[in-house]
């Protein structure tokens, strides 16, 4: 009870740094600005967080973690390469259109991460890169997909997708899946072995 | 010619501090370290700069100078709809492979300009997404396109390119070009009114 208490409590405290990273920048935010922002002491903030990299780290993992739950579900659904790289659109917009701020963070302050973390990090978005390089692998093998080049195609998908973060907000026009949907359509009408009309 | 000679040494500090602001951050980086980076006393380089802000809108601008150029020469020359789209793919691209640290600054940094300086920016951009968009609906009004939103298509088209600058640098193993042409295809590909094989 006492240990989800304080993992509930940091996940709080995760969120609401996020935001002020997001605004003002990693390096430039104070562990005085943490406090006041976390309505917090130095001491307790510590408790919880360990260091202010520590909190950074744990910002990209709130965001790598929903990320790669969303690739297992689409891995556990199965189907279709085309189908699968529809539900990975959905799962990832998803978690932009609901934690735009982690996301801004996570696509902006990585360099500043270190050590072990910096390698932690590398380790588990060449992870997710993967997925979807072997998804377009396995359509190109298949003959669904044209003879595309993984690498560069995956980075072309991570890249209209990941890009939304700058305008697609909670609460705001568009829903996730508004977006997700068309953004598939143009994929995979783009590297479709027999174009359909 | 002194003009000219200020004007040259005030391009070289700009993009130095460009790869510094990349390096650490905009708010995170002191006139100090700019005069270290550039080898300038405080007044020689606020007598190029005018102050920390202007030099980060003069990055803004270096980059937006050049996209928009690019923009430019597609219009003057013409074609269809998706022949200007492929042009504009190539400037662009063109742009981010040999300044990867001023787009790093120009899509990090934005929200820290103020007043005037954050309105010509926001203006600049917009005018550049109004060339896609434009170019998105005479497409689709000529039938060349199918009936995209024309809106949301720019943001997946500019998302797939713009996202280049984490990955696409000088020197490196992919030239713009290597790049463009594929994206090209897809987004091509994905927008055709009848696909073609």
């Amino acid at each position: 009870m006492r240990r989800a208490n304080w993992q509930t409590r940091r996940d709080a405290i995760v969120d609401t740094s996020a935001r002020v990273f997001a605004q003002q920048g990693y390096h430039a935010t104070g562990i005085a600005e943490l406090c006041t922002a976390n309505q917090l002491g130095k001491g307790a903030l510590y408790h919880y967080i360990g260091s202010k990299e520590e909190l950074l780290a744990a910002i990209h993992d709130r965001v790598m973690d929903e990320v790669m739950n969303g690739a297992e579900r689409v891995a556990a659904t199965g189907g279709s390469p085309s189908e699968q790289l529809t539900m990975l659109g959905d799962e990832l917009l998803d978690v932009i259109h609901r934690h735009p701020e982690h996301v801004w963070v996570f696509l902006h302050e990585f360099p500043a991460l270190t050590g072990e973390r910096a390698e932690q990090f590398r380790k588990r978005r060449r992870a997710y890169e993967r997925r979807v390089e072997a998804v377009l692998k396995a359509g190109v093998e298949s003959g669904e997909f044209r003879k595309i080049d993984p690498w560069l195609t995956a980075r072309a998908w991570l890249g209209m997708h990941n890009y939304t973060y700058l305008w697609l907000k909670p609460g705001g026009r568009l829903s996730a899946r508004s977006v997700a949907r068309p953004f598939a359509e143009i994929f995979m009408h783009g590297i479709a072995q027999r174009p359909s009309g």
